[in-house]
C-alpha cells in the first residue's frame, strides 16, 4: 500500500489520550505503512484539550493524514455511522507517586476520574457503536475486526514494590481489571471483546528514563498483540509480547 | 465476668458504620458477656450522624455501657493517650444496585469514596496510635490483642453473576483488597495485622431478607475470626467461618 493508509486489524478505531506518549506513538505506527496491520478507514484520536499546546504533534500528524485521523475531544457519536466502531482503546491514565500513608483525596479522586471513571465511561458511551459492529460483523468468534475494547493498563505485573511507589494507581488498576473481567463477562454472548493490554515498562515521561524499552518496541508489539486477539485474550491482562498476566 | 463487661481479644478498639447493621451487632456482641471474647476497656463506635435519629439504638447500647462505649463521629486522636489503638474495623460500606451500563458518575463517586477512601482515610488517621500500640506490645506476632486493622468487605466472593448487578462495588472491592495487600507488605515489618473480613450474606438492609443467615450468627463468626487472626490472616481475605477466600 502508498503512505498515508492507515495500517490496523479493525476499520474503524478510536483511542483516547492520543496526544502523548504511547497513545501518540499508536496513531503514528497504525498510519505507518510498515506496520505489520491491515488497513482501516478512520481513527478517532482523542485527547483532552485538541486545540492546545500538548496536541500539537498530534495534530501535524492529523494534517499529514487527513483522510484517516480525526483529532477529537467531544462525544464522536455523531460522526459514527451504522458501521459501529470496532476498536476501542482506552488508553488515557495517569501514575501519581504516592504511598498509602501521603496519598491526598485529591490524588484518590483524579487517579480514579482518570483511570477508573474515565474508561468506563467510554465503554457507556460506545457501546451501542460496538454493538453494531458486532452484529454487522458476519465473522463468529471475537477479534479487533469485529467489536473490542482494550483497556491499556498503567501497571503491569503484581509487585508489592510497586504498590509502595504508586500506591492508588496499584489500587485502581486491580479496580480496572475487575471492570475489564465484568464487562468480558457481561457482553460474552454479543461476542465483543474486552481486554486489559499492558505496554511494558517505557521510556515515557510516565515511565522515567530508566525503563527497559522505547515507546517505538512497545508499541509495536502492542499493536502485533491487538491484531492477533481473538477469543483467548477476552477478559484477561497480556503484555506487549502477548504474554497472559496472572494479577 | 459481671454484665457491661467488654468482650473482646483488644484492648482499645475503634469500628465504623457502628449505628446500624453488622455494626451495631458487633458492637453490641463485644459488650456481651456471652461472647467468647476477652475483655477490653474502651470502644470507640463511630457514625456519620451519632445525634441523628439512625443511631438512636447505638446510643441507648452506649448508656448502657458508658464506661466502654463512646460514640462518636470526629476524630478520637485526642481521646487516645499513649497506649494507642489495638483494633481498627472498617466496617462502614455500601453496595449501590448498579450494572456497568448504568452506574452514573454520581453512583462511583459515592462508592468510592465510602468504600475505599474511607477505609484509607481511616488507616491514615489512626495508623500513628496502632504504630504505638505495636511498639508498646511485648508479644512477638501478630494478633488483634497487638495492633490489627480490619476491613470488613461488602462482597466476599468471586461471583461474576454478583458483578452483573452490584458491578461498581465488585470493582471496588477489588481495589479495597489491594489497598488491603498493599498495607500488609508495608507494614509487615511493623507487625500491624492487615486483613479483610467478609461477615458472610446477611439478612440486612443490604443483604436483603433472600440472605441464609441473620447479623448475630454473622458477627458470631465475625468476632471469633477477630479473636483467632495471627500472622496467616495478614494481608488475606477470611469469611465469618475462618474460611481464606482466593479472589
Amino acid at each position: 500500500g502508498g503512505g498515508g493508509e492507515l495500517k490496523c486489524g479493525a476499520d474503524l478505531v478510536l483511542i483516547t489520550g492520543a496526544n502523548r506518549g504511547l497513545g501518540l506513538e499508536m496513531v503514528k505506527q497504525m498510519v505507518d505503512t510498515q506496520s505489520p496491520l491491515t488497513p482501516l478507514s478512520v481513527l478517532f484520536a482523542c485527547c483532552r484539550d485538541p486545540d492546545g499546546p500538548r496536541a500539537e504533534e498530534l495534530r501535524a500528524l492529523a494534517k499529514k493524514h487527513p483522510d484517516i485521523i480525526k483529532v477529537i475531544s467531544e462525544q464522536v457519536g455523531s460522526l459514527l455511522g451504522e458501521k459501529g466502531l470496532n476498536l476501542v482503546i482506552n488508553n488515557a491514565a495517569i501514575l501519581i507517586n504516592s504511598t498509602l500513608v501521603d496519598s491526598t483525596p485529591e490524588d484518590m479522586a483524579k487517579t480514579f476520574n482518570t483511570n477508573v471513571i474515565g474508561p468506563m465511561s467510554v465503554i457507556q458511551e460506545f457501546l451501542p457503536y460496538l454493538r453494531a459492529a458486532a452484529k454487522n460483523s458476519e465473522v463468529p468468534g471475537m477479534s479487533c475486526r469485529k467489536a473490542a475494547v482494550v483497556n491499556v493498563s498503567s501497571i503491569g505485573s503484581f509487585n508489592m514494590s510497586l504498590c509502595l511507589n504508586v500506591f492508588l494507581s496499584y489500587c485502581l488498576q486491580a479496580a480496572l481489571n475487575m471492570l475489564n473481567a465484568c464487562a468480558a463477562f457481561e457482553f460474552q454472548k454479543e461476542e465483543i471483546l474486552f481486554t486489559v493490554l499492558h505496554p511494558g515498562w517505557v521510556r515515557t515521561d510516565m515511565g522515567t528514563a530508566d525503563a527497559p524499552i522505547d515507546c517505538e518496541e512497545s508499541i509495536q508489539g502492542v499493536l502485533q498483540v491487538i491484531n492477533s486477539m481473538s477469543d483467548k485474550h477476552h477478559g484477561v491482562l497480556t503484555d506487549y509480547e502477548g504474554q497472559t498476566i496472572n494479577w
